[in-house]
């Protein structure tokens, strides 16, 4: 018996999220189908946290264990040639004991892009929030540095008492933690020709928290809301102090590190 | 009435080709719906020659006839309000009398891009051909200059007859011109990084016949054949002489000129 860890990276865009669901395509009963198709084993690869539909993965870990001996090349090249071209094993190893992707990360990194053009190509559409008003770089990066330590993030969590209760248990965080605390190693927005670049990393993300939080950023960004409320928005600790959740398709994982 | 012209832009993965098809999702098909949705008018818009299914167009030109007077920009708007993200018109104008989308082309210019990368990103699969044998751009840059000026292009046509016909009834070049006989104004090659991009010009072209040569010149970039083979292939008239299709995903319409 070996444990896995895999590197792997997916466009969102065809999967209804990583989740396993019936009837439905999702990342993790894809890569747990390809597992199954080359060594005959089911497995169900745990991510390092859960992507929602549409958002899309440079750098996803997945952990699992295999009874068949495999050499990791292998088993990356004999991954590749069964899944879609939508998922790539980036990298295939077999993981030191206990190793979880899950409950091992220590800091997760997500990236958010906005593209700013007055008309977005069809080709860049599905990996981008197209947003129309004027975005002031400045003011984005004023707002996002206030969220830089620790602090409670219950304004940014999504609110649906289900969606909450569903974080707690299968999301990004080791299930001891029970908080909407966590701490912010790193915030800021970068620019690159029409493309507006959102980088958060992190000791770990409630559900919905990337995308709430570059939603309320967007609000300061066109002047709606001034960029030092954000930490009364976070006094509040309450969803609707925040402001509007982000389209998924903009979110990428790009880090997980253990 | 008025005669419009449209430049338009798609993402050709969610379609069936340009060419409007009976419950089945096309280019010609989604504009006409929203040109309907717009004005209550029915009009089969005439692009300047089909794409094929997963083939993507970065300002393909259409033409039509409306009876409601409507500012240009307002029907730009209005049409990319209506669209799905994977189209939008760029340009909306009024056109000169007697002009035609497909007739009155006089050069069109289409990409071909190649990604050699080890693994293929999935955000860019849907726009590349991958390519997994070195592909020598020295050689696919002397393949690719044999076909520069005036040649009968029947090696590179579409093989299939009712391809052939469908061709000379419907596709790029004016119905007067029922030879195989084309003029190729540029054709080069250059690298981007992991990308290998093929540009070509010319005063039309025959069904597949871009992907027909760049899966021809692949097989010069990888050895298999000499790059001075080209004018056998061309004098030999007869598709089964050159190599193979190469995939729609990586081909773009890029500009028709008039």
């Amino acid at each position: 018996m070996s444990l896995w860890k895999l590197i792997l990276t997916y466009d969102g865009t065809p999967f209804n999220g990583w989740q396993v669901q019936p009837s439905l395509p999702t990342v993790q009963g894809t890569l747990a189908h390809a597992i199954h198709h080359i060594t005959g084993e089911s497995v169900l690869p745990q991510g390092s946290g859960r992507t929602d539909a549409g958002v899309h993965a440079l750098a996803q870990v997945a952990s699992f264990s295999l009874d068949a001996p495999i050499p990791p090349a292998n088993l990356r090249h004999a991954l590749n040639r069964a899944l879609p071209a939508s998922i790539r094993i980036l990298s295939a190893e077999i993981a030191p004991a206990g190793f979880h992707a899950r409950h091992s990360a220590r800091r997760k990194t997500y990236e958010y892009r906005i593209s700013t053009a007055a008309i977005c190509s069809p080709m860049l559409a599905p990996y981008v929030w197209s947003h129309h008003l004027p975005l002031d770089l400045a003011t984005l990066e004023r707002a996002a540095a206030h969220i830089l330590g620790t602090h409670d993030f219950t304004s940014f969590s999504a609110s649906d008492p289900d969606l909450a209760t569903r974080t707690n248990q299968t999301d990004d965080d080791p299930p001891q933690e029970k908080t909407a605390i966590r701490t912010i190693h790193h915030s800021a927005w970068h620019q690159h020709e029409d493309l507006l670049v959102y980088r958060i990393t992190g000791s770990g993300f409630l559900h919905h928290m990337v995308r709430n939080l570059v939603g309320t950023f967007a609000e300061a960004g066109t002047g709606r809301i001034p960029p030092h409320s954000i930490p009364t928005i976070l006094a509040a600790r309450n969803r609707s102090a925040a402001g509007p959740t982000a389209p998924a398709r903009g979110l990428f994982l790009v880090e997980v590190e253990y």
